[in-house]
């Protein structure tokens, strides 16, 4: 028996390099998740990281090994949130057709994301907890998504598909209903995210393209 | 010169029953504006009364004898909010036409109220410093308004001027668009809250006709 088959028959308890990796993204992932829950259902005063790590039978000093500080656990789930709208953004960016036809498919995923943990982390959470440059950070990202509807918006009226108006007030309006749903819906009501976002993206651009 | 003629010519440094009463009415309004302007900007927690005080060039125990504490400072603030909302229902109700135009009519002054003083107030404040029974109240009368709404859209759908849908989503998108303002109008912006109400009402009712 040669040494290669011995170790393709008998696992080794030495994890590779990549498999370590591996694992602890895994265990950072948990640690956001539960963390992007708490700050969602108590707020991020209320919420505990030591509660946080009661729920994943794990110690405070784990959390703080693995992400740092209340404050930086905050950041790390924003920062997956606004990940989440930008890779909607840049999906909506390469749909064929119209600028209607872009507006609705971000539309659509900007409300599933609004619905979901990390988004609905960055439509609920307010910059005072956090430091003058995270809050930075944070306002400069949300703008972004902002703009990027306001483009969506702005390429509709050029190409004729979304009628003439303000498109400030059209992207306050369209986003506005979008982001309620991150105060209200809950993931245990009888119809799913998707659906919710299906119909109410249709009851916004219904009357958005000129009248004919 | 008689007494008559006199009192006709003199005024008396005495105030009438009603004079004082209407003196005491002017003076709660002026304290509740000055208060629900602190609770908007600054939030119901970090507002003291000693500052709603000040800049008003009172005591705190001034507001405490007109009002009382700051957990029923606020009650009164929701409360003056929750008239408007319901006084608009009520306008809404005796609009003549469709369901839609009744509606139309109802989206109008809700987003207007909204971006008010007392309408923000209600719309921006959760239940959370409220006593149980005041948590209560608060909650049904915004679920009173809720209701309204939605007998608008059901109305509406009742009589053909709207497109049938699911009313709890659409209730819940309009009223999510219009409620959004209530975060981010500021008063001194360039467009006028009757302008945005306007143009925000247009693009959510543009699409819920029928299709002819």
């Amino acid at each position: 028996m040669t040494a290669a088959s011995a170790s393709e028959t008998v696992p080794s308890p030495f994890r590779t390099r990549e498999q370590r990796a591996e694992e602890r993204e895994a265990k950072r992932l948990a640690v956001l998740i539960a963390a992007v829950r708490m700050f969602n259902q108590r707020g991020f005063h209320a919420t505990l990281l030591e509660d946080v790590a009661a729920s994943l039978g794990i110690s405070k000093p784990t959390i703080y090994h693995y992400l740092g500080n209340k404050e930086q656990v905050l950041l790390e789930c924003i920062a997956l949130g606004i990940e989440q709208f930008q890779q909607a953004i840049a999906e909506a960016q390469a749909v064929p057709g119209s600028g209607l036809d872009r507006l609705r498919h971000f539309l659509r995923s900007y409300a599933c994301i609004n619905m979901d943990d990390f988004g609905r982390c960055v439509i609920r959470t307010g910059a005072e907890p956090m430091s003058a440059e995270g809050a930075r950070i944070f306002r400069d990202n949300k703008r972004g998504i902002d703009s990027a509807l306001r483009a969506f918006i702005e390429e509709g009226m050029a190409d004729g598909s979304i009628a003439p108006s303000d498109p400030k007030i059209l992207g306050f309006t369209l986003a506005g209903a979008l982001n309620w749903p991150a105060r209200w819906h809950s993931p245990d009501g009888d119809i799913g995210a998707d659906e919710i976002a299906r119909q109410m993206v249709d009851i916004l651009t219904a009357g958005l393209a000129p009248r004919a």
